[in-house]
């Protein structure tokens, strides 16, 4: 059955997940539901801690076996040692058939691919994979479905009960012996603890393992003690080193740097762009320059930010100190002068439900003005790919996009016209993660195209100096320069579902056939 | 049957609540249920606001009718407004049979009794109800029960679907037009909005009632805008002269002083009373003297307090700015100087659930080293009556008085011997909120006595200089002063119970006799 940006979704898909496909952004605003609940061991007997020695030791206390859900946080990124920590003792004790719920997977768990394929993972459900894992599931070895989830994504799947999550693990930089854990202090600070907060509601049992134990009560908590069953104190659930190495520099590119100040003058030049605009931006270079070329535009003009929001990095951080911005809301930080940052009192913590999730009372996403963002390919209906490389394989995340995309007034994609000799403005993506009538403007190296669904836009920009064209034209000029890109060739089989923020299908993932010369 | 404190709970009262009897405080330790969830409406489209014209006009929106269950917040105390605000407008509507859900009620909610009379309430759960409320309910006004729940028991309650609460009004000191909900600003300033935080997360609808709407973002929110459906701007929605009058000046009045250097004396001796101690203590004049007493002596011997809770008043937001006490967790503020201390940093507010909920993974009362509380009468076995008057009449409320004393290593009851010309020490107590098995010390102007389950106690105690006697010692002072109370003359009627914190049943309350000179 084909969904509403056109993409065909197989009902064999659609019959053993239950799912239906996309049909818009807004087709469940409104709906009712009941919210699950997990099920709560009681703690009555006074004091006590629930320190438990090992991994091994709180896998059987919490009654491991065949089958169950498992789910992780990404905060420490690339240098996560959580997942493998557990994942190691759990294939050691021979359980098989475990479905992996993380917030996000990356390079750091390369080595999960054994257990991929010797089935003790079997599912995986995560914003996204990157890495060998990325590879071993487009290449057909997970026996059963990786789904894809924004963060909001990810935060509905659990409190409608569509994911029961058995165990929940979480990572946490400082905790104290009854099981409040923080994302700030110890030595794998990672600033905040957003995506974990879900899994501390719903989760049957939850595990804080910390290397960093520190006196009761260890407080504000980021995860209360009242949700966390067992503490287990280990020597490292980090690398500092990689924990916050996730965003690029400020670019001296200066394609990139181009690409930043068409976004600057857009931006400035819509109606949202005043005193008090809120502005959310991704780690990209560009993305991150046009946040430096803003400030300054900002500062000149007098305009107040009210908040950002983000997946935060030093420029962000940077709008608080000078006080151009009132607040940050803070989901993730991708460096250390954002994690640093998170000490300031008008820095707050947001969970990944108040950031971004489509099924609670309102997130925090529905009142961004503007999201900047990247992707790895848009089509000419404006559609997105930030999953699926144009070489067929999983080697992104969804994160926010389609949750801020969603929910921004103002949706800019930058993107370069060309990645390598690939086009990445195409007639068709590989995968469709963020549906075109979430984004307004997509801006190219060469060229900014205005998504026709806003008229508005484009008379704003009638008397701007700016490269506007078609989005057609954009991918013209792409194919003229690279030619029209082969379609990769896939198996029929599905491997994985793109889900919608709303739990729809966006689209399927389809094992990648091996590349056969003519 | 008889419950495990020796009260007879009549076989159909326990039919028609489908409750247990209460079988001692760790009964339920280690009890497994699934969480309740509440329905949830999505708002998925982005922008816009939540803001309502009127109450009359949020409940047409909430589709109020007759039989549903309303929930109210107490931090404003005797100068809250919006319990009679709602209720004023359910009453004009000619709803009936409503159930309200209070995490307490008190003297400003006398002219509820018109809604009593008229059926528009005909069940009233509630920490406590005090003036005319309490006295209707004893008389036998209110049509079902009333159910007098402690701060935890009613998170219990909550949380386990034992009462489902459609809506939950939120007073709210500064609110966002999206909802985001704050204890701190505007000029009815409570400081913390602890209790409601589980109608918040529990409740189909809930709606924020303020009288200063604030900017969006209004962070960091106490109640999330992910948990509210709509905001109504009234023009007061307290007296705040009488939202933080609760607690008493420090006494002059030399009994009091008298026990509250007992008191101090007692603490010392102990084992607990050691640096990083934790400690909380009631309103009364002799608990706050006994604070400031316990100051002294904990400076002179260079003793810290790792974290002092409660509802807090002036003399315990006192150690944290004298640097004696590391942190403050607060639930409730009596008086404007702990209003005022919730803005430090070491200050943290923290939800009912946390602070005494015994149905979750472990509340902050587990970790209580001591906390010292009233009562209005205790029994020769130590049970406490906190809410029933000795002339049968409902009076009080049970608070966090059950949760504490049941947490705490070392509870201690402060009372005079004799209340006027009644004696508060008696063989037999009007009505048991707290089993005696949670109070170890009772102290009186006329001696102090020791649990004899806590021999541990008496040993330490062996070589203190203070007045010691048995509880059955001070009874009978008490009644050769006073004479032996006569018992207060019940109907057969049962109008209420008295919940146990994890929902058994710690007594009935029973339509009070109209006095008849013999």
């Amino acid at each position: 059955m084909k969904n509403a940006v056109g993409r065909e979704i197989p009902d064999d898909i659609l019959k053993l997940t239950g799912k239906e496909v996309f049909h818009g952004n807004c087709y469940y605003d409104g709906y009712e539901y009941k919210k699950a609940g997990p099920r709560i061991k009681c703690v009555i007997r006074s004091g006590g801690d629930k320190l438990v020695d090992s991994i091994h030791e709180v896998l059987l206390k919490c009654e491991i076996k065949d089958g169950m859900t498992l789910s992780f946080h990404h905060h420490f990124r690339d240098g996560d040692f959580i997942v493998n920590m557990v994942m190691k003792e759990v294939h050691k004790m021979g359980i098989k058939n475990i479905t992996i719920c993380a917030s996000s997977l990356g390079k750091a768990h390369d080595c999960l691919v054994e257990c991929i394929e010797d089935g003790t993972i079997t599912n995986i459900q995560s914003s996204g994979v990157r890495g060998k894992i990325g590879r071993a599931i487009s290449e057909g070895k997970l026996k059963g479905l990786a789904i894809m989830r924004s963060h909001g994504g990810r935060v509905r799947a659990i409190e409608t009960g569509e994911v029961h999550v058995d165990l929940a693990f979480i990572g946490a930089p400082t905790c104290d012996d009854y099981g409040n854990c923080r994302g700030i202090g110890g030595k794998s600070n990672c600033g905040v603890l957003s995506y974990s907060v879900v899994d501390g509601d719903y989760a049957d049992k939850v595990v804080a393992v910390t290397d960093c134990l520190v006196p009761f009560p260890n407080f504000p908590a980021h995860i209360s003690m009242t949700k966390v069953d067992y503490v287990v104190v280990v020597d490292a659930i980090g690398d500092p080193k990689k924990i916050a190495a996730g965003a690029a520099k400020p670019t001296k590119d200066m394609r990139k740097l181009m690409m930043a100040e068409y976004c600057t003058q857009f931006v400035i030049n819509t109606p949202y762009f005043k005193d008090g605009f809120s502005y959310q931006t991704g780690v990209g270079g560009a993305s991150i320059a046009s946040t430096i070329s803003l400030a300054r535009i900002m500062k000149e003009r007098g305009v107040r930010m009210r908040f950002g929001v983000g997946g935060l990095t030093k420029p962000m951080c940077d709008l608080l100190i000078d006080g151009q911005a009132d607040v940050l809301l803070d989901t993730q930080d991708f460096d250390l002068d954002a994690v640093e940052s998170v000490k300031d009192l008008k820095h707050y913590r947001i969970s990944a439900g108040e950031y971004a999730d489509p099924f609670n009372k309102g997130a925090v996403v529905n009142k961004l003005d503007f999201v900047i963002l990247a992707a790895l390919e848009v089509d000419v209906e404006f559609n997105c790919n930030v999953v699926i490389g144009s070489d067929g394989m999983l080697a992104g995340a969804q994160g926010g996009h389609p949750d801020t995309a969603a929910g921004a007034k103002c949706t800019i994609v930058i993107v370069p016209l060309l990645q390598g000799r690939i086009p990445v403005i195409r007639t068709e993506v590989t995968a469709v993660t963020t549906p075109g009538e979430s984004v307004d403007v997509v801006i190219t190296d060469y060229g900014i195209a205005i998504n026709p669904r806003r008229r508005d836009l484009m008379q704003c920009m009638e008397k701007v100096d700016l490269p506007f064209k078609t989005i057609e034209e954009l991918r013209d000029i792409a194919y003229s320069i690279a030619g029209e890109p082969d379609r990769v060739a896939f198996e029929d089989r599905v491997v994985g579902i793109i889900e919608a923020r709303d739990g729809t299908v966006m689209d399927v993932v389809r094992q990648v056939k091996p590349f056969v010369f003519d």
